[in-house]
């Protein structure tokens, strides 16, 4: 699926989707990918993972405003260990939309994820998974 | 410059580029981001940050090794702590090449990136910032 994926040492294991899940549900801090009118960007938010839908918060007047209009967009998430040489990542690929219905808001309102950042950040962008891969990696 | 520094709240604080460079230097994983065949993507990788510029060093036949053809990509790097809510991050905006110099490659075999995978990892990208830019963020 992904480059280091395909090297065949054995210092790399792919996870499982339902290992991926688990880890998108246990963090709350991924990063956005996306191809914005001047070449790909990449931007870290804070996310709540329910449901099978990454959901992230943002300002009405930013740069991630643009992805409520539907866009193709990655969110990674990961573990790594500079020191130790270890890590993991997850790799959710999918399309953006921005969240409208009265009942999904007011249910991430209640219980969805809390931007760090202060501010009238009020519009809530959903990323449905198109697909969703990751992977282990260990320093031999 | 970004979707968190447009708020005017004073949870967000730009990095000046001196302190992006710093950072650029002391860390050893990033992100790339870029416009794949089928969409946005971004994958982790172990680079160096020497002369103005971002190495990393991948496989020939994985899926970066498409830039080695000049294309323009996202780099991140960041140190985000969930759980006091507060980190940093960089991103690098610029473009792709395959480095072929020999003089480069020597420097680069001695001195650059060491992947954490085995394999072969032979094919080094360079990336040319074009913008630098990068922001720190804490909780109130």
């Amino acid at each position: 699926m992904n480059d280091l994926s395909r090297t065949g040492t054995p210092h790399f294991a792919a996870l499982t989707e339902a290992q991926c899940r688990e880890l998108l549900e246990q963090h709350t801090v991924g990063r956005v990918g996306w191809q914005a009118p001047d070449g790909p960007s990449i931007m870290p938010v804070n996310y709540a993972f329910q449901e099978n839908t990454v959901y992230f918060r943002t300002s009405a007047y930013g740069e991630l405003s643009s992805l409520a209009q539907r866009s193709r967009v990655a969110f990674e998430v990961d573990g790594i260990d500079e020191a130790s040489a270890s890590g993991w990542s997850v790799l959710v690929r999918g399309s953006t939309e921005g969240v409208t219905p009265s009942w999904t808001l007011t249910s991430l309102w209640a219980e969805g994820p809390v931007p760090w950042a202060g501010g009238n950040r009020t519009l809530f962008i959903a990323i449905t998974p198109m697909t969703i891969t990751g992977r282990r990696v260990q320093a031999s």
